[in-house]
């Protein structure tokens, strides 16, 4: 199963389109694609048991499509999760993982323009994960029964911000508007598996200007989507609707010599195999004088 | 005036008790102590025109108070932000404000037993602004305008956690269940001001077993509330209801010699002068031995 936020109602995709689930469901469930995740089980069931053939499908254009998951009660983000980013970035290797947040603010969905903030503005795709069931001192064994799905993120950060300071702090750098993109859609594990996908291995990448800057595999991350799920509910319950950005492999602008980062019209596009992709371009803030 | 969450239903402080908001105002503001903010304006407005002498006015049990904000949709929390504790820390001074958050899981009340996941879980007294108005871009100046009114805090920090891995990460070892308490009542400007404080200096203190640990005023902060709402508000908008922790005073355990850390059965006791104090005391995890 995917499922989406077409311009701010929860759809579902089938057939090449998008089937609106309150009016499918009569109502049943409603249009608000955060909500649905409190009732995750019960909605799985329902469309399980739907008949994709006869269901009225709506046209998707790309642009209206918005974060599948829009206001999650808790972001968790992972610092430092590639064993190849963790090295370019200059520190050891964790014995556990370092966990900040993106602010809500900064979510936006998969495509559009971004305001640069600054002079070095840095990319991260990311593997994101939303818990479907409240996981509260979940063994790794039973982790991805609580996961509704994955979806693409980009963990966009502002790298002066990010390191201003005697303490290094990511989550205000990475919270600028628009700074955490999610989407296309929301994919169920048992769709990427019917796809011949390893939802512990999943290729992700991404490009500027159709450059290839980041490429690799979740199977390389230090802490698994299910040891994240263990450490994190050791601390406190995760609950439906939130969500995990996993880590982002190696290849960010500002570990290059010289760094490199995003400039006004730059077109970033962020992949995930059996998910989709994240494309966004970038625009100079207002009254900025060169950039 | 004087609002807090009676057992989950939002009050107005009054002649010794609480007058409840639904019913006074027959239905115009609804029961949810944190719908209340954003409609701010409208509901102080409200709160003026009332004729308090003849209001009905319940007796208000402590224990009975909880989290004035339950829920907000962004909790800021500031590092490192008074120079006596930064010192004691072993940090520099900071030129930009640390910022982490804690997680909504963490939340509650000023009174009751919080459990204690580890052995070194540590104390930091705080003021909590709580956001009125939408802020975005706002003039240090203007800031205080922003804010609907002030409580006391507890940073409460598992410091093994905090501190474990390359990159020091505050989030998590400040987000265990109850790490983020606040009350008892949250406190408008104008009336810490009509009782002749001045909410840029405050004097805050905690205290362990009766023996105090931490006393500092506000005035000592590196970056002051106004600063601090002018430069996250640079960033992405404050929305009523998000919450800033804004750092503590010198005196953690951490940094004493040996460190001290919380124990079951201590009970902790945090005060902010005109807002007044949370009460809390710890108990060991279930099916811990010796702690």
């Amino acid at each position: 199963m995917r499922i989406g936020n077409l311009d701010g109602r929860l759809v579902l995709a089938a057939r090449g389109g998008a089937v609106d689930v309150e009016s499918a469901s009569h109502g049943r469930f409603g249009s608000d694609p955060q909500e649905v995740f409190a009732r995750w089980d019960e909605f799985s069931e329902w469309v399980r048991s739907l008949n994709h053939a006869t269901l009225p499908v709506h046209p998707v254009e790309f642009d209206t499509l918005r974060s599948p998951v829009p206001r999650p009660d808790q972001l968790f983000a992972i610092g430092l999760n590639y064993r190849d980013h963790a090295a370019e970035s200059g520190f050891e290797l964790p014995q556990f993982p370092p966990v900040f947040t993106k602010f809500r603010g900064a979510i936006t969905g998969p495509s559009g323009p971004i305001t640069l903030p600054g002079h070095t503005v840095d990319w991260e795709v990311e593997l994101v994960v939303v818990i479907g069931r409240t996981a509260r001192d979940v063994d790794s064994a039973q982790a991805w029964d609580h996961v509704a799905g994955v979806t693409v993120g980009q963990d966009i950060s502002e790298r002066t911000v990010q390191t201003a300071g005697p303490a290094p702090q990511f989550s205000l750098g990475k919270s600028f508007p628009g700074f955490a993109p999610m989407g296309p859609w929301l994919v169920t594990v048992d769709e990427l598996r019917a796809g011949g996908l390893d939802p512990d291995a999943l290729k992700l990448s991404c490009s500027v200007n159709g450059e290839l800057v980041q490429h690799g595999t979740t199977a390389d991350m230090i802490f698994s989507v299910p040891a994240l799920i263990a450490t994190v509910s050791a601390v406190l319950p995760l609950e439906p609707g939130d969500v995990i950005f996993t880590g982002t492999p190696a290849g960010i602008g500002a570990a290059r010599t010289p760094p490199r980062y995003l400039r006004p019209g730059d077109r970033l596009v962020s992949t995930i195999d059996g998910i989709g992709e994240l494309c966004h371009h970038f625009v100079p803030a207002p009254g900025s004088q060169e950039m």
